[in-house]
């Protein structure tokens, strides 16, 4: 499986304010973009912090870039989500797109059922929080080859942590969010030694900030 | 007063670890770099958070750079510390060049003392912490015309909230770093609405990373 990462931050490495309340940091040019990564896509990934504070629906892709790359049908949808706190009734499990949601052993019987009930795909992986080794594995055995992770950064930090992740690519927007407490690109517990290192592929100019395109060395 | 504001980040945001511990993010194109921007500056500040974590002396500067921009002498050094903690025996008070301690009313008369024996010019601006404006002022009736500040992520957040950058030059390093509690360019409360913007002048591919150079927008 190829995992690409892709985020918008703020000059100063935030992907919301400390509220947690999305803030524009982008603009159309990024927005077309991303719509082209997801058509590329099998499938497209959040955490459920992102599910639970911007209830994202995650359908809209670039329609004619699919068929240009040769995909079929859409992009499936894939909430982390050891607990099983998406609400049934969020964005993500609505449409006509599938929608995986990975949970583990902690995630309650009744919650899993009320999403079963909601259409969603349930795939059980690890004890406390969700193995994702594994449940990236069981979505391979379902046919996801490209997948998008499109944060937040509890969740990028861990795929990082795990080594999941081939490529992250970065819009860094014309403004500063600031605050110690604000959610940014990799949060998590962090590295302290042994930081993964990069390379950076290439840098575009777009909507007033820049894209880095960094692969990840192994 | 021109302030330019210069920091290494990594690919996410940090400028080191959750643990405070410094990490070298870039690398010697990007000192060199660093060292031209400190002889263009009359002086080069940091918060005492940095002067605590990492003891830096800041007296390395491109000498054949500062003669080419036409300052004489050397770059002087300014720790905004409002209740006078540097240590006395700091890096950044020894050698020849001067050290200007940024103090509010809340420093203890013994330390301010301590510091001034040291050698320090103490600037007192403020009631519990300093205030940048009226600190800066007295730098510029002392013949700052030029400031440079490296951090940290507080310092820089109050620096932008009270409007007194105007520009932003970053490393983004090759390296991922994470950690919900590790240092960001900007720290502090963290702006909820009104987000400053920045506009992108420029972007320079050095050390397997990219600086970007913003302005700030008025
Ligand atoms: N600017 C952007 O591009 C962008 C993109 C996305 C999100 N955002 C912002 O980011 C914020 C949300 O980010 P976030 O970091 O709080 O949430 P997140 O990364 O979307 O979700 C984190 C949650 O995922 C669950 N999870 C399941 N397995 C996990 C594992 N192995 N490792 C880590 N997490 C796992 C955890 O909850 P359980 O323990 O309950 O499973 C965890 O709390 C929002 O403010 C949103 O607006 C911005
Ligand atoms: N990668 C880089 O380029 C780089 C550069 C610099 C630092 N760093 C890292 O950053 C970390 C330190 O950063 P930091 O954010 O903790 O410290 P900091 O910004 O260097 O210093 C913050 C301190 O400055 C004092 N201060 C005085 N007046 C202030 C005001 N008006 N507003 C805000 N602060 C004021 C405060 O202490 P009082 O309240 O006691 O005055 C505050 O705690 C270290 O880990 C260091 O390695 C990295």
């Amino acid at each position: 499986m190829h995992v690409l990462v892709n985020a918008a931050m703020s000059a100063d490495g935030k992907l919301s304010t400390r509220r947690r309340e999305q803030v524009r940091i982008s603009g159309d040019d990024d927005f077309a973009r991303v719509d082209r990564l997801r058509a590329a896509a099998d499938a497209v990934m959040v955490g459920v912090g992102t599910v639970l504070a911007d209830d994202p629906s995650l359908v809209r892709f670039d329609r004619k870039h699919r068929q240009r790359v040769g995909k079929s049908g859409v992009p499936a949808r894939v909430v982390a989500d050891s607990r099983a706190r998406t609400p049934p009734d969020a964005e993500i499990l609505r449409g006509d797109a599938p929608t995986y949601v990975l949970a583990s052993e902690a995630a309650p019987a009744d919650r899993r059922r009320a999403l079963v009930g909601a259409g969603a795909g349930l795939v059980v992986a690890g004890e406390g929080r969700v193995d994702l080794a594994a449940a990236l594995g069981a979505l391979s055995d379902d046919g996801v080859a490209d997948l998008l992770v499109e944060g937040g950064g509890e969740l990028i930090f861990s795929l990082v942590e795990a080594g999941l992740v081939d490529e992250l690519s970065v819009f860094v927007g014309p403004l500063l969010i600031g605050g110690r407490d604000a959610p940014t690109l990799a949060d998590g517990e962090g590295f302290v030694d042994d930081f993964p290192r990069l390379e950076l592929d290439d840098v575009e100019l777009l909507d007033g900030g820049a894209v880095l395109r960094w692969s990840l060395a192994e």
